[in-house]
């Protein structure tokens, strides 16, 4: 289980006072960049490599406002991982309470630089191996 | 099936050259509003009435890619009302060749201010009404 | 003088109750898409072509606030042009009333798609002759 | 001179590659709250007494282009206050290499949380004293 943590800034709130639901979906990539580079392969890597990580779904169910100045910790982990697609799970937590302010999951898949599916496990064994061992 | 008309920002796409997974989401607010304010609910009057609309989960299936420029159409109805919660359904499709580009929901309460959930059948009748008849 | 007209999103607010500084940025770059497009000189024309307009200074001054629901028009013009650089000018008015709600400019060099910058007179005369009729 | 770091989101870029320039408006929103948060007046601070800091103009000169990944030092220093209004400098220089990325000043005025302007000397010298010191 993966941990990221980051503060709320101003700008992404809205008028209703509290962090706009469109951001959440921003959070998460932070958190899968953040994790990539963790285990050695940075988006810049990647991307540099030739190949990139594009999103086929988004779900994200909001249980408790926040707003700027809380402070959230992600947590992420692998939950489906085939060579060619990967489904990330991510529960975001306030720091403060270790309340759950929400659920998520993304689906992704690998791409050439020109956003045609690869099959990770053919193309880059290196890099697949290190998303099997998670 | 209410339809909504917006092209894409350059300040939309990112470096993969398309436009950004998470502004979707702010799409389909944009659409969410539009058809508010055609059935004269806008949120503007919402809000000066006491109450909102909070997003509870928001699910998009991205289909196709679009960039800059690109002009897209979404289609929207309520597939589910009951006083208390309502879900939005949406079909997002390129204008130029009529191909899906995103199909996706949100789910909604309704709040006082403070963003306490309120049963709308019973506090705003009118309201309720109006969208009962969709 | 071109007019670029649209209205402000609920996600473009913040917790002040009103459109976040930054948006402003946005909807200037919005405005000068939209004029380039009126001479058929569209963003992604341009960038077909092999180059690009960065920005090298913005500036904004705020007189009054804006929200959600509010109509702007954008009073663009060219303030100046001389095949390397580009002075850009807007004022923004709140459609109901004519108010002014700021004003601002922006300052461009044109570039290769690797951010290097050419002379628009010399490697792009047809779009340059374009600039300096306005 | 207070310093601020962050390194740059993916969604942050746009299809040029780079930082999308509005994004800089953000970067240095974030880095004035660090700031007043180091000072023990946090935005939420500010705004639980019942006033708030609108901006009244920003500028920003862009130098070298970054991307995701990169790493930001925001340099930033107080260059006028005066009890009605404040200026704030900017210097964001490139974590890796100390090259000036850009520079950048915002004008700020205090509010009343209905967004009237206020004289921070007369209502709260308790503030007004801790930015005087700076």
């Amino acid at each position: 289980m993966f941990k990221y943590e980051r503060k709320i800034n101003y700008y992404e709130t809205d008028k209703m006072g509290v962090v706009h639901h469109s951001n959440y979906i921003r959070f998460l990539e932070e958190a899968r960049c953040s994790w990539l580079e963790s285990i050695d392969l940075s988006m810049e890597l990647i991307e540099k490599m030739g190949f990139t990580i594009p999103t086929l779904e988004v779900n994200c169910k909001y249980k408790i406002h926040i707003t700027s100045g809380d402070k959230i910790i992600i947590n992420l982990e692998i939950s489906e991982f085939n060579g060619v697609r990967m489904t990330v799970k991510y529960t975001i937590v306030n720091k403060e309470n270790d309340s759950i302010v929400a659920e998520a999951y993304t689906k992704h898949c690998f791409t050439d630089k020109n956003l045609k599916p690869v099959n990770l496990k053919k193309h880059h064994p290196e890099f697949s191996d290190k998303f099997q061992n998670l």
